[in-house]
């Protein structure tokens, strides 16, 4: 996110992520796919994701896409629009030890607000948007980190990773 | 601020200050007061520290008080009812080579709109409020920052020194 809180501009604008892109830097991102075995991400995210060119990263494990549309499974992909309290308690009986939430904002605060959230990996860009899309929501209620890590990157990046304190 | 940008909560309660408080750390605050020679601050954070019942900290420095109204100065403290801009060039004329603004959000953005602010310090507590007093307003144009220096304590709190990028 910006230095003020936003994952995105106004218009889901990423533009100011290109400041902190550098050859051969990935910041942990392909460590941290090999340790997850399940993702959960809203369908917005998906399908922007897809919209852009891009094939969908994750497509190797099970991927729980968020959406109030009853849609049919494509291979991995399964379209979920049951509740999420109910689909983390399935995933959790089965393979999911180390569930990733890879977007987006509204399903993350979702979660965050059923305290079903154990970490949070955090990387702060050089920069002040001003406006845009927010990562953390208004509607959540007050909940203590713990600070398990912090990074710094030479394009200033900077990665937190705090646990939920229970 | 806490990691979702609250510098207190929506009745300006300060008490999610309390859990990174630490007998002996003054996360460099003591260092940071001798590096300044004046300083700014609005009137309502001004009276805000004085209601509590402590004395203003750094009136061995003239103090410029930002307010509406006129009132006349009282020893170090310079009641400022007239143009942002004009101050600083004064103060700048003047002893202020490191001006310290103390608060609050209002002018503290203010200031950042008009890119009067060098350098920003900023420190993550480790807790989200989900509401209150944001530090970075939505009226903000987007600018870039540099990262000079990222510090971590044992507390979880993580302070982070950036500079305006020209």
């Amino acid at each position: 996110m910006s230095l003020d809180g936003y994952i995105a501009g106004p218009n889901d604008e990423l533009d100011f992520l290109s400041q902190v892109e550098m050859e051969g830097e990935d910041y942990g991102y392909s460590k941290f796919c090999q340790q997850i075995d399940t993702v959960i991400i809203g369908k917005r995210s998906f399908d922007k994701v897809v919209d852009m060119g891009f094939e969908y990263p994750h497509l190797d494990k099970p991927v729980y896409i968020f959406t109030r549309q009853n849609l049919p499974a494509k291979g991995n992909c399964i379209y979920y629009s049951g509740d999420l309290v109910q689909l983390l308690k399935q995933i959790r009986t089965q393979q999911g030890k180390h569930i990733y939430c890879d977007g987006g904002a509204e399903l993350a605060n979702q979660l965050l607000e059923l305290q079903l959230i154990d970490e949070i990996i955090l990387s702060i860009i050089p920069v002040l948007l001003g406006k845009g899309i927010r990562l953390f929501r208004e509607t959540l209620s007050s909940s203590r980190l713990e600070l398990k890590e912090s990074k710094t990157y030479s394009s200033g990046l900077v990665q937190l990773h705090y646990a939920r304190k229970v």
